[in-house]
């Protein structure tokens, strides 16, 4: 993700269209016990899909989390989203570590980006 | 957005697709000044565009900002971004508030909510 210590931070480039975000709002509960160990697996385990392009990060402190994933097409994100282990840090999720989230998957239609010379 | 003070923090709804969202990924430039005034102006103005659903932020302090902003179809989107008002601050951010930006436009196939009982 974007926040790592010791890396530059950039937001994730605009691919050529179409491909596919998945766009994961979420408000943390307050136990968070298992939260980073199984994130940081999570973040290894989903660039082994292919069709998996980046994903960008950002966090309110005690506030908003967003988290962005970008895929190729719709089977690079049925196969992330189907993945055991992932599913298992999902029910995990919902036991435990979330508040509340929201999913939306869509599909690119336009794209560009921007940096300062 | 969810990180207003005062304000209880929740992400956006899911939204019965067909909808857009517009996610836009920024790094800022160390050049603030008007950036507060002008973004607060823009929140305002983009409520009073018809087909605008919500709008969900989250900022790592002194990392990358998400804003992904809600829209009930295309025609909605493209009268945010042709404002006036909205172009000349969108001139405005590339040349004194952003180091780089990404702005992926996609209309979402499906979406869910999960919210802790």
């Amino acid at each position: 993700m974007s926040d790592h210590p010791g890396q530059p931070v950039a937001p994730i480039e605009a691919f050529e269209p179409p491909y596919y975000v998945a766009v994961f709002t979420t408000v943390r509960s307050p136990e968070q016990d298992g939260y980073r160990e199984t994130n940081a697996r999570m973040e290894e385990l989903v660039r082994e899909v292919p069709g998996y392009l980046g994903m960008d990060h950002a966090q309110t402190p005690g506030g908003l989390g967003i988290t962005v994933g970008y895929f190729r097409d719709a089977d690079a994100l049925t196969r992330w989203r189907t993945d055991a282990e992932h599913r298992a840090a999902q029910r995990r999720g919902r036991d435990q570590w979330y508040q509340s989230y929201t999913l939306h998957v869509a599909k690119v239609e336009r794209s560009h980006g921007f940096s300062r010379p």
